[in-house]
């Protein structure tokens, strides 16, 4: 049985509930973080707490709890739930409050929960295979640089992308590619340059994203943040996602064509090997 | 202390609660109505399930309860907290799974909530004195048809509008106003014609919307579903929303600028009651 965090308490999994008027199940007006864990310790966890103050910041969600605290949390579920490798999920909402668009008082306590998720991340079968990926139209709203539990359009295109037998949706906006479900997407050019789309409102600003990218530019690859359209990424000599859960994840298909020979390039193979290895040493 | 319905259960406000895991908390995959009750009796109760279905049904969630199952839950939360005039606030979403952005299987059983909120609906300050309201721009999901729990940016919007002095939002796509942060909004051309935006995928099909429609079109009055600009609604002689809290609300100012007199119009206060009064006849 997992030990799940809910605002202070350490409480079983089927004990960790929050009420039916909190804010998040009300208004989806809540944030999140999701850290990996490798060898029992967190990867790139400061990464992670400055991406959720920046979203707490962008939604005027005062938040009292220091970085430490966040720490001692995180350090204490993975050693209740003996995870050596998988997932800490954490979730701050603006609270418990009478429902009302109005946000409730500043002084309303957020809402506080985190559980783990023990999972294989560096042995992936599907790194090893790749990924086929189909493109749905981006339909999300037009802040997608906040880290927002606003999530069912995602899903949905994920369901979608299963359906046409992929594993996973690359989303379109205006033709041009935005990022996948939960991941940011990649191209790499004939001449080898790596191309992935700029920071703005409508992609978020992953923490995989800028690691990786500082990864390539350290190994002399070429990297240009700039939109690429579903076309341009048809005649890519490989293509692959980033992610705080998949790392580098190659993708050798989208909407039903092979990207290169179809199979996982060494471009996001070679990242994806100096990434987790960066990460070991660097995790807390 | 309020009685809440929580899967099967009435309980007391302060026991109702939630998994962490639920799906509403997680991803905001749920959906939600608000109906109203006047002289202890529920409002177009069959256009909230109708709605309810077709939402459901856009997000692939099936649904096991009846409309008269629904019903029962209804009456019985108005008895036992006593309403007589106010709402029922109804929430169903995917249920309760592991984390992950594919849904999870379609047996997992939905979690249904619902809430009554006691208010005077009839008796309004607000409608007496007619609205004001601020222009924002909308940056929602493009499939606002669906009555989703992604209220973020509603709630956002209405924050933002408060704090430039108004009471609501008007949001405006493209530099033509969708709809309120939570109601249809309307303006009345010079010559009594009132517009409203044509259902589509960017506004919520409101059930009052349709019900006073209905009203205008059997007082005589002239009625246009189109898209209106903010410029065209500065220079209107009215303006209004309505929703199934709000009923038919004047609206007086936008963006500072007085519409008409300033003072609630003639348009709204009569669709206001004539709405009410059909309303209490065919609540049940």
């Amino acid at each position: 049985m997992r030990t799940v965090y809910v605002n202070g308490d350490y409480v079983s999994e089927e004990d960790a509930k929050v009420s039916v008027f909190d804010r998040g199940f009300l208004f989806a007006d809540g944030v999140y973080e999701v850290t990996s864990v490798l060898d029992g310790k967190l990867v790139d966890f400061p990464g992670h707490c400055a991406r959720l103050r920046r979203s707490l910041g962008e939604l005027a969600m005062g938040f009292p709890m220091s970085d430490e605290d966040l720490l001692a949390i995180h350090r204490r579920l993975v050693v209740e739930n003996q995870i050596q490798e998988g997932l800490i999920y954490l979730q701050v909402t603006r609270g418990v409050a009478e429902r009302d668009f109005l946000f409730p008082p500043e002084e309303t306590p957020r809402t506080v929960v985190l559980f783990t998720q023990a999972k294989p991340l560096i042995e992936s079968a599907s790194a090893a295979r790749g990924q086929k990926v189909a493109t749905v139209e981006d339909l999300r709203w037009s802040r997608c640089d906040i880290k927002t539990v606003q999530l069912l359009y995602p899903s949905m295109a994920k369901m979608e992308a299963q359906s046409r037998g992929a594993d996973d949706a690359w989303l379109v906006r205006e033709g041009e590619v935005t990022e996948g479900s939960s991941n940011n997407a990649y191209i790499v050019l004939e001449d080898g340059t790596i191309v992935t789309r700029d920071l703005s409102n409508v992609i978020l600003s992953g923490i995989t994203r800028r690691a990786v990218l500082k990864c390539a530019r350290t190994l002399q690859m070429k990297v240009m943040e700039r939109a690429f359209s579903v076309e341009e990424a048809l005649m890519a000599v490989e293509a692959f996602t980033t992610s705080a859960s998949g790392f580098v994840m190659p993708v050798v298909e989208i909407d039903g064509q092979k990207i290169g020979d179809g199979m996982p390039g060494p471009t996001a193979k070679h990242l994806r090997e100096v990434y987790i290895a960066e990460m070991r040493k660097a995790a807390i």
